[in-house]
């Protein structure tokens, strides 16, 4: 209890400043913007549906990525493609639980044009339902059902790093506990382990790099993976990467070929030696950024808390200062990615 | 065939003036943007996984709404809340198929913030894993499992009104086919017949319009009847209300009290008395215009083809004339609902 009061304290003095502010900008111009979809495949099935309006049998298409962009009026910066983490949606990059502005336009204001995308099988990418009125109807037994789940608000605590179990939090954790339940509302089941390897989300994103012509992928978490599984499949268009708090970065006794001069980042927030679970993952990436450099690359961790940044939690594009990181990661673009190609 | 073929003709000469002509607007000025949830309700749960990774008890969040939104600099109009229908989500709204703009962004450049939704379960609306899993888990028999189902393509070409059915298309038709691979894309599993009614969507859009003093609600297909509904439980924000091709309208024999005075249009596009899915539903509107302006209502059925615009599907704010019945729409709102409150 004395963290969380300690905690609420802090919040309290750190939410001042940030309220007092306008919203930096102002009105926005935008060159363009939309949605797509890229990737997908179509299936048969002949359990589509047990609804006798819906026909059980037909064709259906899934493994397609959903992308909403915004493209500034004077673009400077590469494109960032944003990528969620588990049992989220590409909501992470938006407005944030207390309603400041997201990654998805701070950096669009930073002059990058920002593509949102959500994970295969997930939010806006449709998942199928054959799995489970096939067990519905009959035709497979239970244990065919896919496999399917929700990170609970107490168990998610801990993973995001806003305590070390719910419900304490860490000493001067910046996460907006105030807008708890709307970050909660963000969460959504996640069907990743019904999934091949890589997910179908990981050619999805080298695609897209390519077709934007040199693109930064910005993964979180669960996605940490992906942008380095996307440059293995093809790097013709990945000009960087950004991975932040993943849960893996590659085998350091994996092929490091793939990040040979590659710019790549992967960002850390606070607490993670308190972490059984962040702690390790840490390390497994100071192993992987020691061998691709060995071999050429030019990996870096980059720690908050040891440049000075300190109270992030694993939400950090949400956390109260989530702009002040986006400027240091607009710094670490700027100078190690380097204007659109 | 010769449908086919004949439809194919006339599409790609009605594609012709429209490819030459640029995007309205060039760039665009918005006021502000972003998103956020409405609603929503907590649930604990024994079933939210089957993972060892992931613990099966804890608190989940559900039946909120997920809502993005645009503001223009100069707002004229009433805010907008588009709603999509079965099968669907707020990409509807969108960019279309075939990379036209979407009437979130078309509606905005006439003056109108617009407020995009995904429907509760749907989307980026959370959905619960625990009925799939307390079966997998053995704690329920198959036959609870969730009723989920997916409109396969072939099923769906009648329903969306592409052709009477499955590869046929009706002489004239306007929606954009050579896209069609993209319009599957947009297809996700739809929970609705595992929810209660009405459907959480409804109090959500209640509250949303009273949220932003009194908004337009524009629902389509299978969200036709929300915003009937939400008027039923709470007018105060709803400053009209635009249906289109309804799944249902209210019953005729209701009570008609909720409508009174509110400016409502229904709008239909082509070949509804073609289709024996539709025909009716158009039959049970007119019957609910004709009881709700006995009662001092101002409904109106408003059916495209009977104004001179022909060769619209379902589907109309995607079909190649989207912009032309906006413009339409557009009129409409200014001369029934009037200038923003």
């Amino acid at each position: 209890m004395r963290h969380i009061v300690k905690a609420a304290l802090a919040a309290a003095m750190l939410a001042l400043p940030a309220a007092a502010e306008p919203a930096p900008g102002g009105p926005l111009t935008i060159e363009r913007q939309g949605s797509f979809f890229i990737g997908g495949r179509e299936v048969k099935a002949d359990a589509l549906s047990t609804l006798p309006a819906y026909a059980p049998s037909g064709t259906i298409t899934v493994d397609q990525v959903y992308v909403r962009y915004q493209v500034p009026a004077a673009a400077t910066g590469r494109p960032l493609v944003l990528v969620h983490g588990c049992c989220l949606t590409g909501k992470t990059w938006e407005t944030t639980p207390d309603g400041r502005m997201g990654w998805d336009e701070y950096f669009l204001r930073r002059g990058h044009p920002t593509y949102v995308v959500d994970q295969a099988w997930r939010g806006r990418s449709a998942a199928s339902p054959v799995g489970i009125n096939r067990v519905r109807s009959g035709k497979a037994p239970p244990d065919e059902l896919p496999t399917v789940f929700s990170a609970g608000h107490e168990p998610a605590w801990a993973i995001f790093r806003f305590g070390a179990e719910y419900p304490q939090v860490f000493p001067g954790m910046l996460f907006p506990l105030e807008a708890q339940e709307e970050f909660w509302k963000q969460m959504v089941p996640d069907w990743l382990n019904s999934l091949p390897t890589p997910n179908p989300t990981v050619p999805a994103l080298a695609d897209l790099a390519q077709r934007l012509g040199g693109a930064v992928l910005v993964s979180h978490s669960q996605s940490g993976i992906y942008p380095f599984q996307a440059a293995a499949l093809n790097r013709a268009g990945i000009a960087g990467i950004v991975s932040i708090e993943p849960g893996a970065c590659p085998a350091a006794t994996g092929d490091m070929a793939p990040y040979k001069g590659l710019p790549i980042l992967v960002l850390w927030g606070d607490y993670v030696d308190l972490s059984p679970r962040w702690a390790p993952r840490l390390k497994g990436c100071r192993d992987f950024a020691a061998a691709a450099n060995a071999a050429g690359g030019q990996v870096e961790n980059a720690v908050l808390p040891e440049m000075g940044i300190k109270g992030n939690s694993h939400m950090l594009m949400q956390d109260r200062n989530s702009l002040e990181v986006a400027d240091w990661l607009a710094g670490w673009l700027a100078r190690k990615v380097g204007p659109k190609g």
